[in-house]
């Protein structure tokens, strides 16, 4: 319904940053409420951006080495709880299965939340030797979490995401593929999306339940909160004893394997709106755009236009040869204006205007969506569109992960004193992650999350700073760490 | 386990051809029971050929317009009694949902089983004009039906799937949608999978719950039973007009939409292992196989290993240059023997042996999945192997595809006497596709489905028959139709 899209205007991004970033979900496309309580549907243009980081996503993790696979969306209810603390952190939120064919199930079947539990029974069973380690399966799938509040991409009952699952004959092999995972993430999430990231080890509070050591990476969203886009576990062998994962080693002694878990999902989407998104709506990177450029004809009478058209088409083909994925909107009884409205707000990143004159003068207009103003229009000469366009495609990539930047750092502040980051967390404005020192002990932590609403985000790995003093209690710290408001 | 797989002989195929099945889809770790009612796991080597499948699909799929796009897992109950036939197709086999976030549930929620009513509201609310038609969508998710006897691929609780949904402005294109789509079908199990098909209509009995009108595609499988491979329904206005689907049309009046619905599942999977499986195990399409080609160097001595792996690692790269899929069976510590055994029961098409006499003479031996004893084997010298292994990969395509045909060929029957009918599908080697004259009564179908277990599979499409009298009660009948046992 491009044709009501200009109906209403979009809430100013300034002005109420969540009415804005619904506004800018539902207004390109990317998906919308269910009759199903949490659920969201995702619309093709919301998917195809999936599809695209699925792809590239996949290809990564498979150079790594692990495989896909796919396992039963239900769990037994008393798998669940074989790992206490796991089962403490799910069953409050699981969808459960009661009948099935007509009659009550004599063991609920759980909706699967997280598949550590059904994927660890199978390694238990297909694990044997020594010469079976490393296993290594990841699986694209759907997952239930019953949430109270849910928030379109964010925070929804049912979401899509891959969950990676490993078995390793030693601790440290485990450890190096959590890190492993946490690196490929990373790189992904900067590169393909344009979103910088901090990156870190989460406290004992906000670790996965039943990990040993769970690593995050933190992408700071533009109203100064937090989305945690990724984590990688070490579940130690926290799974593998209940479970019963043993191998035979070198030695013929029975052992315990060491297991991590990783996982990214739809949510970042909605990172991928928060992040780059604007007043005109959304601003995709290249990489992930189904559509990378768009060309509008521009004409008034219909023997103009058929030239126009023509031309379009010409400079279409040699854009597609080239490997660019682009589209012309040859569209009737629409007018430029509202074509150039409807693409800005679909986030696609060049738009190509082409008119009468400009045929005659051999050149297009060509716009970027990651500019404003005069700045964002050029002209280029026809001969020299087949290079221009994936150069400055290129260009904006590298653009949108340089604003993004800017933007995370100015969110970036050191406190050394509890009062100063408690006013910067306070009020609506307030935000951003707060560097501090902490001491590590629960109850400091627990103050902050209290009085401030911040928790703690990530604790950097590589921390070479000097010894200071806790933000809370004053005693000795070793390391800083980041809070912030988080999605 | 590798070297487990040795330890007992798989059944004979001719011997017990349900067994045999099962062995071949255990021991070529295509997927494995697991520990919930009815459900599977498809475990690498059994995802990855989903996966090429599914790659392969979806190109077609877009191609026909659809794109794709995600629907929640849930349906509320109400939704599924909206059209009569559908609820009473459904309602004895769903997952029903009664607890979330550990509360009842007011209305309980069905795991989709299919997703036509909860994508048809969504089409409700994005349908108004005839600018927004046609709306093609398609999704690749699970499904769950509570299925009594369940069998692996065939026959699950839970299954992978793509299901499309179309909407149009008149009755003429959706029908064509729905043939257009039978047509993609056919040309891909075809032409990807090698498994020659029948194609028809299916009888009112046999008809999707809410169709007007069903096309399928059956294949003839190893043990005489046909599998229904792929289904395209013609829904006429069933969906519309209980989730009032409604247009304005160009005269501005409102105008319920005609739709259509179409899909294939992983039971395509089972296909391919009852079609080309043999007593060795797997033989793989080289379109669908992760590994296409796998090389097995042969030597006694470290010092002619080196060589000899030096070599093959020489050939490797020059069929991956050339894009083919290759591996190099290097491991340790197992006889080539073991290894030739395991590469065909995991089916790969083409196996090359090298040893030092090999590159002596500068020659391989290359044998092919597809053949038997001598006729299998020959040899290829070094400069011919980068354009033999790929031509030879077509043959094998094709010699699959003969084999098939000539297979199924040999299983259709015509019969003109019942007695004769009920004969041929007595008894367990019984079976095949019986091509009769059918006046077109459910009582005459009744009866051979209930004196012979054999249902109604397709009514060609393009009948050039000379009318006939039925093959049960001797009425005229203008049309043959296709009866098998099935799975």
């Amino acid at each position: 319904m491009a044709d009501k899209q200009d109906e209403r205007k979009v809430t100013p991004r300034s002005q109420d940053f969540a009415a804005w970033y619904n506004d800018i979900v539902l207004r390109a496309e990317l998906a919308d409420y269910s009759p199903v309580r949490g659920c969201i549907v995702f619309r093709p243009d919301g998917f195809a951006v999936w599809e695209a980081l699925r792809d590239e996503l996949d290809r990564r993790i498979k150079k790594t080495g692990a495989r896909n696979a796919y396992f039963p969306l239900f769990i037994p209810q008393s798998f669940l709880r074989k790992e206490a603390q796991h089962v403490k952190g799910f069953a409050p939120e699981v969808a459960v299965v009661t009948r099935g064919g007509g009659e009550e199930l004599e063991e609920p079947l759980i909706v699967r939340p997280t598949s550590e539990t059904i994927i660890n029974h199978m390694f238990g069973q297909w694990i044997h030797s020594y010469r079976d380690l490393p296993m290594m399966v990841n699986q694209w799938c759907n997952v239930v979490r019953w949430e109270m509040r849910t928030r379109l991409f964010l925070r929804t009952t049912e979401f899509l995401w891959q969950e990676g699952h490993t078995a390793h004959a030693t601790p440290q092999e485990a450890e190096r593929e959590t890190l492993t995972m946490l690196e490929v993430y990373r790189a992904f999430v900067e590169d393909f999306l344009a979103i910088p990231l901090l990156v870190g080890r989460k406290s004992a509070a906000e670790r996965f339940p039943g990990a040993v050591e769970t690593y995050t990476i933190e992408g700071m969203m533009g109203d100064g909160r937090a989305l945690q886009c990724g984590t990688s576990h070490f579940l130690g062998q926290n799974f593998a004893k209940p479970f019963e994962i043993k191998y035979l080693d070198e030695q013929n002694q029975l052992q315990y394997v060491w297991q991590t878990s990783w996982g990214v999902s739809t949510r970042l989407l909605g990172a991928i709106v928060m992040v780059h998104g604007d007043d005109q709506g959304l601003r995709l990177p290249p990489a992930v755009a189904s559509t990378q450029a768009v060309i509008v004809p521009i004409f008034r009478k219909p023997e103009e236009g058929e030239r126009v058209i023509a031309t379009a088409r010409e400079i279409q083909r040699t854009l597609e040869n080239g490997g660019v994925r682009v589209r012309l909107d040859s569209r009737e009884g629409m007018t430029p204006g509202f074509k150039f409205n409807d693409w800005e707000m679909r986030g696609v990143p060049i738009r190509i205007e082409i008119g009468p004159r400009d045929v005659a003068a051999g050149e297009v207009v060509l716009a970027r969506r990651d500019r404003k103003g005069p700045e964002a229009k050029s002209k280029v000469a026809f001969a020299e569109i087949g290079s221009r366009v994936p150069a400055v495609l290129d260009q904006i990539q590298k653009s949108l992960y340089e604003q993004a930047l800017a933007m995370m750092r100015s969110e970036i502040r050191e406190f050394a004193n509890y009062e100063d980051l408690r006013r910067q967390m306070e009020g609506e404005g307030g935000g951003g992650f707060a560097s501090v020192y902490w001491c590590g002990k629960p109850e400091c932590e627990t103050r902050i999350r209290e009085e401030t609403k911040a928790t703690c985000r990530a604790i950097p790995l590589d921390q070479s700073v000097p010894p200071g003093t806790c933000v809370v209690c004053g005693a000795s710290a070793l390391e800083r760490a980041f809070f912030a408001k988080s999605y």
